[in-house]
């Protein structure tokens, strides 16, 4: 069972790696920076693949495979690119026993040798769009690791794709940053603000980076997501043109974006309490524990324990019986509530007697009766359908009380180790770095939703908490992972 | 649409390449030896993956994730692992910009990664068995490359399981191998031998390799998947002991199994023609494409082949409707045989006045009135499965067709050319070598399989066809990609 787990007032970090490592989601690897996604880690992983796979198909993306190893040539190609990537990059120099002509990078994304396929693919407008996504492995060197948020090599998804017009692109850019929300909002039950992000935060060769960002329970900032306009700037490093319906040749307009393992760091640092895990049903492949209490005629409720999982599995809930003796229920309890299963189910003798079980919630540990009959898997359906909202609702009432709207520099420094700070910037790479070295703060994000633009009036213009210049709107800075 | 296609019978080898870039199921890459695998590769791929997936936890089996890179001296505690790998690995020597205190490689296998978090997660029996399967990407640095078949980076899953018995890690390598045999037969269609590697044919650092073979159209043989039995191998290796229910200390039973997307080149080969790839239903992402003939009323044409595909996609059958004007019904028949879609059918407004359509098989060619009203799903998936059936039943006609019993090396070496050879051979890796060297024909598989080894008289002792020597039974050999 559970190692001792800090609790979150006493240490969050901690907190996070006790947490991790007592639910064997992750482990570190003796590679230096690279992690072990253990079965249970691993399992959420495919749950979020499955519903983001589908997604991506929905909106008619297909799935390819692009080479782990790049030329450092390619690399090169685009300038930004380079510049951002290469002093994170793993090199292989030698292959077969024999050094290489030329050095190979490992992908740290893979803009550059994807280009080049597509380099092949298109000649005309006829080829357009190409809508691909990847799954794959990517490494980034990194010298300060945490489990699933940073490591050296984590796993994603990224999609690349390319367009005729600017606005294909543009409208392709919006579409996928906002089935990212839709993700993290009703599979993750994790508000987040969609945006765009600052040019010195934006992605290295992209002319415009939108992300969605999240509020951890420590109140800090995590980017979940992020889906870049790219302009022509791919095309032009790997000379892609196509003929356009009018006979001309331009250059392509392409997009890319990914999320990656990171958001199984976010689902727990959003959600999870000091006993352990605290998973979202949608995301859970295990949604329901029934654990049978083993007094009186034991095989009797062993036996409607076992019913009770069928009845459930054939709704479509999953459900399993752990009637094992070695462990007390109380361990049990204890176990299950670690890896975060929705809900247990407690079965004894005298429950069975009066026709009832009880249903008790991971995320708010409130116990409730209900009855062994025909509206069982029902009331259990409704049940998680109430986990999945309320563990959003809490989450974004949390997000809303630790949200401060200041009009001067020292209000900002008063609450900037407190939440999300909204406030006035005049736009200049300038200011935002100044703050960044005076607070550690950074900006997370330009909001581009209604709701939120409207509820903190984001385009009112004002005047820069920092130089005092008029600033078009407001931004949301925080202190970030 | 398709470039044309090199004959089978002209030029096998141009025959499968042309065959797999028509197609777009893949291409090289600008790195050496590494491939682009197309979406129309992929999507074959992802029908894989599922049902083995499928299979895998059906048999108890979870995925997780190791990480990418092997410190040198984790590769080389095992010396016939590291003697047989380490020439063949991609070493990275860089990261972050400075050079590593201890070479990367990236992963050929991840036996010994793996053995190194086992180690720490074993301690007792209760602590077994460990089942875990991953899906990963792995590089073998390869001089000659053939695409799916034989390439630097592939993707494949490996199962790596440990136990507390030799007796169980034995059920499993079975259990596993037998599961491929499962799949290769069933969803592929490919009629697999499944027997054992002889010595100088198994993985390094086995105690023993399983594996199933298939012959290709070109009566070459192709290793589709292997269990290996490690025996103790690797738990020596990595120290990895546990306490016995006798609270002894035992090292760790570990089996490790694979396949690739090397079954891909297996299925093209297995069974594609000169007009392209033929798909087995059950591996189909697209099984019917309905093609209107627009004459007359072309809405109603495109109304009724709509409502068609709607019909079969409501009972699980994946079709869809090509009603574009910019191709002619011939370029499509070609492009869609060229795709290997299962079944085609033909719609225009003469079949619809009289309440029939057209369908036609992929594998056979062969056409089929289909009668337009309630029947019509069942009577689609009666082909679907018959396609499925008769392809596996044409494959196998054709090896048995091309299986050949010899006495003799003289008459060995008549046949070896033409498809597998059975023949006694006296255990000796001596005798094995030589007639690789003579003859390029190695030690398929020593057949496990109780029709195979029936049919054949396999364990029937007789006098070795190179030495004279007496043999306890029969091998089977031939060349081999």
């Amino acid at each position: 069972m559970a190692d001792k787990i800090t609790s979150r007032s006493e240490d969050y970090s901690q907190w996070y790696i006790d947490l991790v490592r007592s639910a064997k989601l992750a482990d570190y690897a003796d590679v230096k920076g690279c992690m072990v996604i253990r079965p249970n880690g691993y399992a959420i992983w495919e749950k979020m693949q499955a519903a983001l796979d589908r997604m991506f198909k929905e909106t008619g993306h297909v799935n390819a495979y692009f080479p782990l190893f790049i030329p450092e040539s390619f690399i090169a190609k685009e300038a930004a690119h380079i510049e951002g990537f290469a002093p994170e990059c793993a090199v292989v120099t030698h292959g077969g026993g024999q050094e290489l002509a030329e050095k190979l990078y490992v992908r740290p994304t893979s803009e550059t040798i994807i280009w080049s396929s597509y380099k092949k693919w298109i000649q005309s407008y006829r080829d357009l769009p190409i809508l691909i996504n990847q799954w794959a492995n990517v490494v980034r060197w990194e010298m300060r690791t945490r489990l699933f948020l940073r490591t050296t090599e984590f796993l994603w998804q990224e999609g690349h794709t390319a367009h005729e017009t600017p606005e294909e692109s543009q409208e392709e850019v919006l579409r996928m940053i906002n089935v990212y929300k839709t993700f993290a909002e009703k599979y993750m039950a994790m508000p987040v603000i969609m945006g765009k992000k600052s040019d010195s935060e934006k992605f290295a060769g992209a002319v415009e980076t939108y992300c969605i960002e999240a509020m951890m329970q420590d109140t800090k900032a995590l980017q979940a997501g992020t889906s870049h306009n790219l302009g022509q700037n791919f095309a032009k490093a790997f000379d892609c043109q196509f003929q356009t319906k009018e006979s001309t040749l331009d250059y392509v307009w392409a997009t890319s974006w990914g999320v990656s393992t990171r958001l199984i760091g976010a689902l727990i640092m959003a959600h999870s309490d000091d006993r352990g895990l605290v998973l979202p049903p949608k995301l859970a492949t295990r949604q329901v524990v029934i654990v049978p209490i083993l007094k009186g005629d034991k095989a009797a409720v062993i036996e409607r324990s076992n019913a009770l999982a069928d009845t459930l599995n054939k709704s479509g809930i999953s459900a399993f019986v752990d009637s094992s003796e070695q462990n007390s229920p109380g361990w049990k309890f204890a176990e299950y509530e670690l890896q975060g299963i929705p809900i247990r189910i407690e079965l004894g003798p005298r429950d069975i007697e009066k026709n009832i079980c009880i249903a008790a919630r991971r995320d708010t540990l409130e116990k409730t009766e209900v009855a062994l009959d025909d509206t069982l898997a029902v009331r259990i359906s409704e049940i998680l359908n109430t986990i999945q909202q309320s563990m959003f609702d809490k989450a974004l009432q949390f997000r809303n009380d630790n949200t401060y709207e200041v009009q001067s520099y020292g209000e900002f420094k008063k609450v900037v180790e407190k939440g999300f700070v909204i406030a006035h910037w005049d736009g200049t790479a300038e200011t935002e770095a100044k703050i960044k070295e005076e607070t550690k703060a950074t900006i997370r994000v330009i909001p581009e939703e209604a709701d939120y633009i409207a509820k903190y009036r984001i385009n009112e213009p004002g005047t820069c908490i920092y130089s005092g210049k008029p600033a078009a709107r407001k931004v949301v800075f925080a202190k970030a992972y």
